[in-house]
């Protein structure tokens, strides 16, 4: 049966972030959007036929996590504030080899669970174990597009990575589950963890299947100054090798130039910017609006929730805004109305979708309902339209989130997932942390 | 009767932020606490004597904002993202003048439900009617530090503005109310909306009665070049007038130099470091590491709702350690225990309190309780101390504020304030908002 939604305001996402106010939203039986618009306009619906919803508060389109390793969630908080590389090695790489399939699936469960209650739908995910990440969201209910990890690393086989990413795709297409709820493509960890060699197989395997590769660029300083030596910067490198010529999504940019920017812009090249992550590593300010400014297409990324240390997007949203404009000395340097874009049809963007991150007919119906009884919406519905923007994307964030679906399919209800148990996905990650800490 | 509180974790907030396991924290029929420690050598109790009650999660002191205008929860973000001259003129300023005492005594009641929620229990408040911003603190049961405005307007009087601040300690004292909740002091606004008169005679007055003085210093760029021409820095023409001599919290404090840091140190000047105010309105990035260096007491403020845009101080605390961490280049630059020591131990020392910001035999029983049913706790509460301060503070945040009290008596219970009702209280800065909007 399809299904119906009123809303008092609706924020479809499209290119001017429209409000929409007294709305609907229709949704066909097969999880894709029919209409979305004024209720006022919207065809007449046969109430039989139709599962009619009345919400309170504000729709838009879930959210899009353009950078995640979530199966981390396991290893959340350990080694509190070491530095980086001993944080690495004495901790997390020590703790990650002791993480069986169990415990990369349960990982993963949490993360999604976390997400959704957050009004992330689809995330771009980079961990080993690709098959139980799509089995975690796959019960969960979530949308993921996931780059299986492609790494050189003492017992580790790139090729054998590679062969397996083509095969996967071979078997089971690009896209596949149910309502297209698996994303498949390639995650070659960065250009100074694997030969080039490498780097040029990938871009083969990927661009034959027209497979998304997510790959980290440029995110620390010395990183940057190792690849110039040789070969110009990271994204010249990954150009010359003909990388950019397939779909790119490029995590982090922090330290980027303008050429690099332009070249990104010109290959149609993808950004998933972490400001939060860039931040707590001391990373730095990657530069947003000139990447926008170009024309590129950026999305916001958590990244894993071992270092940021949780998966909701909303503090990016924020965050991208404080960062950009504490950057360009300039308060207007990016508005309620454009981070929140960034976070929906910017990731959609970012990530090659156009079935995503919009509200529009045809798109999956991937929506959030977030309801107003909170102190941070301080006038409720009724307000002009950039003061309810400004209370939603600055004041309440994720506090509200009360409903969410994916492809019409209800996965949060009243804050709680409606597929799988919370409190037991947090009990099985606890034990597993337990298991694997060091 | 009088409260013993159980619960698997305690974090105290002494200096060096220790973790207690299996604790216990008595609290007297007067409101203050009697011990703070671990079960095992806790005081034996007569159960008839005193309601003993089990908590699940952490115990750690209420939060302490130290600087807020929370009455402009009225306001939130009205004008959305107007450039913040225009900002100030089109919007703000002219709704507050149409704002009147019970709007004044709303936006603070709601203003103070909610930073009550996030387990603030102690905010310092500059904001017009410093009459109804204690009467809404004493409805709500929270404690309050007000610096009453003085500021030089057309149509206001700065002598008579002190003159009434001076009766009002002289008839009440400087702290008074049930548990001494209210503290009174100076809000002379700054050096540039005052005359050097004003602020000499603020000076005088505060000295005389030992009340605090809250100014805003250095907020912006070109506010400390106009004060440089004509008396070297603000911290230095603050200091010729006398001002520095008595109790000061400054809030802001971006733009300071060696000098003027070296001097607030050497003077005991407490500062409010408003990091997400600061990055909002692209003031600039204060220089948190030096100050702490120089030994200055720093605590934590969320500045006004209406330019925040929540009162959420857990966002402060993620962000003082995200911009310490860019601006240094250090990504261990502030620790999660450094970071909470702030918003607890550091706003009290910053405000020259002893009798909060820390729970130890003697101090006010303001307390917060965060229970551990959220993804961001991975490892629940067995896990190792780092990993518990690094899940609380960079985690969960205020997602799991349960329990707070303030003296003793609880005043949030499973998340909502027990003395008003909060979806009220929202209502009714809802109609004040749609009555003041221009």
């Amino acid at each position: 049966m399809s299904l119906r939604l009123h809303a008092p305001a609706l924020l479809p996402c499209d290119p001017i972030c429209t409000v929409v106010r007294d709305a609907a939203v229709d949704v066909d039986d097969d999880g894709r959007i029919s209409y979305s618009g004024p209720r006022a306009t919207a065809p007449a619906v046969d109430d039989a036929d139709r599962t009619v919803t009345d919400l309170p508060g504000i729709l838009l389109p879930g959210l899009i996590n353009a950078h995640a390793h979530s199966p981390m969630t396991v290893l959340r908080g350990m080694g509190g504030d070491l530095p980086l590389l001993r944080w690495l090695r004495e901790v997390i790489w020590p703790a990650e080899a002791r993480m069986g399939s169990a415990d990369i699936r349960a990982g993963m469960v949490l993360g999604s669970v976390e997400m959704l209650r957050h009004g992330v739908t689809t995330s771009a995910e980079m961990y080993f174990q690709g098959d139980q990440v799509a089995d975690a969201v796959l019960a969960t209910g979530a949308r993921v597009v996931i780059g299986v990890p492609i790494i050189d690393l003492p017992g580790m086989d790139w090729r054998k990575m590679i062969d397996d990413v083509d095969r996967w795709i071979d078997a089971d297409g690009v896209r596949f589950g149910p309502a297209d709820r698996i994303e498949l493509g390639y995650g070659p960890h960065s250009a100074y963890m694997l030969p080039i060699e490498a780097l040029r197989l990938v871009a083969e395997s990927a661009r034959q299947r027209g497979a998304l590769v997510q790959i980290h660029v440029a995110e620390a300083h010395d990183e940057d100054i190792n690849q110039r030596e040789g070969h110009g910067s990271v994204p010249q490198l990954l150009d010359e090798i003909g990388l950019l010529a397939g779909r790119v999504l490029a995590a982090h940019c922090v330290h980027m130039s303008d050429a690099d920017i332009a070249l990104f812009a010109r290959r149609g090249v993808g950004i998933a910017h972490c400001p939060g992550s860039n931040a707590k590593l001391a990373s730095g300010i990657a530069r947003l609006n000139a990447m926008r400014d170009a024309d590129i297409a950026v999305g916001l990324g958590t990244d894993g929730p071992a270092s940021n240390d949780d998966l909701d997007l909303w503090h990016e949203i924020q965050l991208a805004a404080m960062l950009a404009r504490l950057s360009t000395q300039d308060s207007t340097a990016l508005s309620a109305a454009a981070a929140l874009l960034m976070a929906t049809r910017g990731g959609a963007a970012a990530l090659g979708r156009e079935d995503i991150g919009e509200l529009s007919a045809g798109r999956w119906a991937d929506l959030v309902h977030v309801d107003l009884d909170d102190p941070t919406f301080a006038g409720g519905i009724d307000v002009p339209d950039e003061q309810l923007l400004a209370n939603l994307v600055w004041g309440a964030g994720s506090r509200r989130v009360r409903d969410v679906w994916v492809a019409g399919e209800q996965v949060v209800a009243f804050g709680e997932p409606t597929r799988v148990d919370r409190q037991e996905a947090q009990a099985v990650v606890r034990a597993a942390g337990a298991r694997v800490r060091v």
